[in-house]
């Protein structure tokens, strides 16, 4: 598998992909943290994934389809990866047959996880996102910037705050 | 490729999975509409997928893991469907490298769309989620009840309503 892959260093804030670019590399994280993300007509920040340590991040809809990407992905710590490009992927797909499964099942998972995504966002309070999120990603919750999960959950800083207030209250 | 499938029909109303049920076919829609969704603790309904003619629904988590799925799967009219199960699925996969192709395709598709439908549930107002979904879906928008389209949309039937009116009133 090594010789599909090359090793990518980021330092924080460097962009591994803009919104408006067509990807070429998927990322698999090594060490530190990135995340994807939009900003809206307003300016405003919209944080769809963050990748800690052995998550993978990349755009496969704007690589499969050379189309522009419609969001941005930097690093939101120093990090290093393990990047791979569209033919390379798809010669490793074919050849290795686990990795072409182990793929398959970590999209499913993905999707599942996005389901679960939209219900909260549809039907859950603020605090009931937080804790979801809590409980389910715990060690990305203890290192990335407040306003960055404020904004991943869908909510303000400031709402955010207040919730993490109540929470230590009732302890 | 039709030796997998087999085929079944469901009235308006009846289930193809439950909650609390493990998922044993994924169902791909010949005629009619399905729907996903999950009833919170208050009791509200909050729909995932609209599944109409040339669509695929299931729960493929609640498949591959044997869990229980976290939610309901209906038919919203009379329906045709071409159902398989999991093994003739997975057999399928490596038989016909073109249906493994086009799966991978769709599941990167449908994982696309759900960062689509974060990004609106985060950032967009009911009216640009409304119009968002009618140039989208227009003809899921048009045959499926207003409640159902509102609950799609994480708002209540009462905005959707407003929200109608005042597009109307601007043509």
């Amino acid at each position: 598998m090594e010789s599909f892959f090359s090793e990518k260093r980021l330092k924080k804030g460097q962009f591994l992909l803009r919104e408006g670019e067509i990807s070429k590399y998927g990322a698999f994280v090594a060490k530190g943290c990135l995340r994807s993300y939009t900003i809206d007509n307003k300016g405003k920040e919209h944080i769809l994934q963050f990748a800690p340590e052995d998550w993978w991040i990349g755009n496969i809809t704007s690589a499969r389809t050379n189309t522009a990407s419609a969001y941005f992905i930097d690093a939101i710590e120093d990090s290093e990866l393990l990047i791979i490009d569209g033919p390379s992927f798809e010669t490793s797909m074919q050849k290795v047959p686990a990795f072409a499964a182990g793929f398959r099942a970590g999209i499913e998972r993905h999707a599942a996880a996005k389901d679960q995504r939209i219900i909260a966002a549809l039907s859950s309070s603020a605090e009931e996102r937080y804790i979801n999120f809590l409980q389910k990603y715990p060690t990305i919750a203890q290192r990335v910037p407040q306003h960055m999960l404020a904004s991943y959950l869908g909510i303000s800083p400031e709402t955010l705050s207040r919730v993490r207030k109540q929470m230590s209250k009732r302890k």
